[in-house]
């Protein structure tokens, strides 16, 4: 059985954001990242597409369909498409964060996919259970950003909300805001706040206007050359990492 | 006067590693490259292509050319051309290490030229002068490394060798060689070496086989959740930001 033309057009329009939103499906493509999906998340998958060079499981209980190299060529994304892609539904919405959570990463308006996608990969090598983003930050469901976050968006709760309001809900219970900024406290000295939401902003205009106004105090990577800024998934990373410095 | 069909053609055609070396010239675009390129670099302009709204200073001995925006549509390899694009003439070998530098940076086979620009970027942040990366690592003048870059490449000392050559001769001036690897010593607890070369490896292999048969030691950033790896640049961007914790 082979796939349908509408199958392939509706697979291919899943790249755009409002395709995936009506529908409320992605796709997740190439051997690691599905076999991850199909063993460790807790995602509903829709149907599964794989070539003869496919050599993983697939649970009987998932739809799949043996499709040849060039159709799978047709409804990828990759520039090389690697043998297997499944078109996946979008989790239940889940909209509270535990805030017993030391720690919450918060997005303010990050733009690039890769750089969503390697921030998630980065805050889950480093344990962290709740990431909030702007409503202004690039989709989630991107397929870029899923390539990028090698499967941490598996496992990361990604909450996408209007931001003032859910800080304010943070300060509340005890959180303080802390900023990534160029003008700062010192990474290396300042002592990080027992309840903290870290925010990390924009790739070309930092952490916004309105967010900045709420601040509670800003930290810095101290600057040892000429270069003028770190780029935002590198500095999420160094001050992550200097968090868990014990 | 506008530009002609053979040049046209030759600065397209710079976008490949073989026409940039058999010319031995590259691309720089964009406003913010192209002002840092004329004020602060070393390096020797060919020509510099700017459109009407390009508002920057072109110093009088630098050859200019006013084109139109379709033409630097034409000339560009950026997906949106930015006011200007400069045709810069390869440095001159320099190819010694200062081995008074108590921190070498070492890349074995970086890929992915967006991963080589941020990794300069973050290198230049935190300092560093000397980049050494093996042969089979990505062309340091492809357009999307000089994009990625953020400027680094006018300041960084960049050597492409053959790499077992070039570290055993590091080894005897001193330098332990560390390789960045899942299997190592905890960044956090263990000490960093006076002179130290350290080794980033591929982002799909990690070091390649002939490169660990050499190191000193390994080193780990310690792990608290579930994805595999961090990116190279990640990786990189922490350990130089702990190595520079005083």
């Amino acid at each position: 059985m082979a796939l349908s033309r509408n199958e392939i057009k509706l697979i291919k329009s899943l790249q755009d954001k409002k395709t995936r939103e009506s529908n409320r499906l992605f796709v997740v493509e190439g051997v690691k990242l599905v076999e991850e999906l199909l063993q460790q998340s807790s995602f509903k998958i829709e149907s599964v597409f794989y070539t003869d060079e496919y050599t993983g499981k697939i649970p009987s209980a998932v739809h799949s369909l043996k499709i040849s190299a060039s159709e799978l060529e047709r409804i990828s994304g990759l520039v090389t498409p690697n043998k297997v892609l499944a078109v996946v539904k979008y989790p239940p919405f889940k909209k509270s964060i535990d805030t017993t959570d030391p720690l919450i990463l918060v997005l303010d308006e990050i733009k690039d996919p890769g750089n969503l996608g390697t921030i998630l990969r980065t805050a889950d090598w480093f344990g962290i259970k709740t990431v909030l983003a702007s409503e202004t930050t690039v989709d989630l469901f991107n397929p870029k950003v899923i390539q990028a976050s090698m499967g941490a968006v598996y496992r990361i709760q990604f909450i996408q909300e209007k931001l003032e309001t859910k800080l304010a809900e943070l300060q509340n219970e005890g959180y303080k805001l802390v900023g990534a900024d160029l003008q700062g406290e010192n990474l290396y000295t300042c002592p990080f706040p027992t309840k903290m939401a870290l925010i990390m902003g924009s790739e070309s205009h930092g952490i916004s206007e309105k967010i900045s106004l709420l601040l509670d105090s800003r930290i810095t990577i101290p600057q040892f050359g000429k270069t003028e800024s770190l780029n935002v998934g590198i500095a999420a990373g160094i001050i992550l990492s200097h968090y868990r410095k014990p």
